[in-house]
């Protein structure tokens, strides 16, 4: 799995503070350190509205269809997606799940179908079936990639949300990866959040 | 696949015109018979929000993850599907389309794959995967079921986009039979909907 | 201020269950009782987004313009609201609040203010003002009317928030009353809810 | 009415392009000059998705409530406003339409009943009546700021939607200033739309 972040409004704690201070109309309370200050209260009172100003884009590949089904749910986010319809799949990766990869016996099974599966596909390219018909046969483990934008209060529900240890584990980290990227770009909107590396899962102190 | 009507709003053309003679402060005009021309009136005049008072849940089952991942990406809708994750899938359907079934060698190709699969996902649970991590190989084919509830005005809004001949077949189909259970319940609201049976597509009048 | 229940889904948590038992695959569950138990099985675990499929109905009237505008701006709702834009408000009512009306001089300044409002706007419309323009002198306290529709999810987010102690009097007693209504008819829903009757306030068990 | 433009997705017509090549995996297409031709497509070919990945944040103030009670019912947007329960509102300025500064009677009536507003609402003020309540003596008329933020997708349908002969001519003029913005800094997404300056609105061409 791949996380790349696309896009992050610049200077975002400024917007959020630009927009924020609308509400109480006092611009005279900015100075140069103010906007962090300032998202932190917002935090702490749970005024999370003024953070949705802000933007981040992601775009996660290598990663299944079983992940994409789950994250395109969350219906306050934008998502443009590698479409098995009119894309050529014939020369698919996959992802292999850790407990597969662990295990020889599964291991084998698994490569072994998945060979199968792309030599199905071919064939049935070559019978005439079009890419749309054909990946009927595709299974989940199938690389997908996603592109996804969300404002700053939706990537933190989302990451709370997919960083709780029922999550599944391929949404799990991707969460992981996404909190990385955004606690170095906008620190301040998500200093609550912390990663346990041993167990990789997302905990808010 | 299978569409079933869960629930619609009963009277569904009495509670727009309550709700919509609001905004105009006219209640005297309603009468035994007015809710129907009042719809008309808002349709005419595209002054939709008025219908998204009213409501229809369908179950759709017999469909593939396709048709799924495809259907979830509309986001005023609420949704409920079959989890993968959780449910024992050793026994599956499957959708087989319709250009694969009518041409011998590839259904034999599709058919036989499609037990390959079966016997994988079986084996994998067999050596202690989990189904959360089995169903990596479970193919787009698979059949799944997904309850969905939208209001009218977002059922119009479905059934015109997916209606298009441009469409995938799967969706097309089940936009066909959802909307001949709602001109069924509500005509008024979707009498300027027509479907053409032999192109299997649907166009507003 | 009056808040009547236009329409509520019928049998409600027989419609979730149906809905939410998809997931699960598990229909040969369901008996005469089973829907209040799987309905709080749902709210204990925090699965809320099966109660999206059934929806409720209010008609809130007797209420200020201040109170409308903060409550369209939840987002996941169907609103249908009486327009100053064509209505004629020369005959307008007003809402009072309680510590203007307790206050005898505040309440009859407030008065005739609000019947010099009523002057101006007529005055406005004899000469040759239309109502979209006279508007602007009319007060908040000017009564409107609205009708909303949202899912049983986003009612009991909006009645937590809305029944807080820092929420403003008017959106507070809405929910108040909207909650007794949703007790009525869904109480497995709602029935987390405490209402404190002498503070006017809502919280949760 | 002022319009400034607080924020926009620096180079959006890459960022969108980047986005949506992802649906068909051709990198290779890009190049200097290709996102423009790309945008071109999209809007020709109606896959407006794509544009939801960009941002623009306006901040639109001297505009009276009625107009902000319109503009919040777009639920695809973010919203901070000025909030009248807080701020104290005993200097406010207002917006007078045209129809009544261009007619003298109407005009003198008008200002007459602003300043009586104002002055009520100060003597509510000092008779110990909160700002939350007081605001109730509030007229429409009263100056508002609010800071709004939507993806470009969702910008021209505000504006195709505000821009119309039949818009009410506040939030008329405050589609033709920000679509001049938007003109100027994204101008492929937006050079469908044309304004007439002579009846100020807009039409797509």
């Amino acid at each position: 799995m791949e996380v790349e972040l696309l896009f992050i409004t610049p200077d975002a704690e400024k917007l959020i503070e630009a927009a924020g201070r609308t509400s109480y109309l006092s611009f005279e309370k900015s100075s140069e350190d103010s906007a962090e200050a300032f998202v932190r209260m917002l935090i702490k009172r749970n005024h999370l509205s003024v953070l949705e100003h802000a933007y981040a884009t992601f775009r996660i590949s290598g990663i299944s269809r079983s992940f994409t089904h789950q994250l395109v749910r969350h219906r306050i986010c934008s998502f443009t997606q590698q479409s098995q319809r009119y894309v050529d799949e014939s020369r698919f990766n996959y992802v292999e799940p850790e407990t597969i990869r662990s295990n020889p016996k599964a291991h084998s099974t698994f490569v072994n179908f998945l060979n199968e599966a792309k030599k199905t596909y071919s064939k049935l390219q070559e019978l005439g079936i079009k890419n749309e018909d054909a990946r009927f046969v595709l299974p989940n483990a199938v690389q997908s990639q996603i592109v996804v934008t969300a404002n700053l209060r939706e990537w933190r529900h989302i990451i709370e949300l997919r960083g709780k240890p029922e999550a599944q584990w391929e949404i799990r980290e991707a969460a992981i990866k996404m909190l990385k990227e955004l606690q170095k770009h906008v620190p301040t909107v998500f200093e609550d959040f912390e990663i346990d590396e041993r167990s990789r899962t997302i905990s808010r102190g």
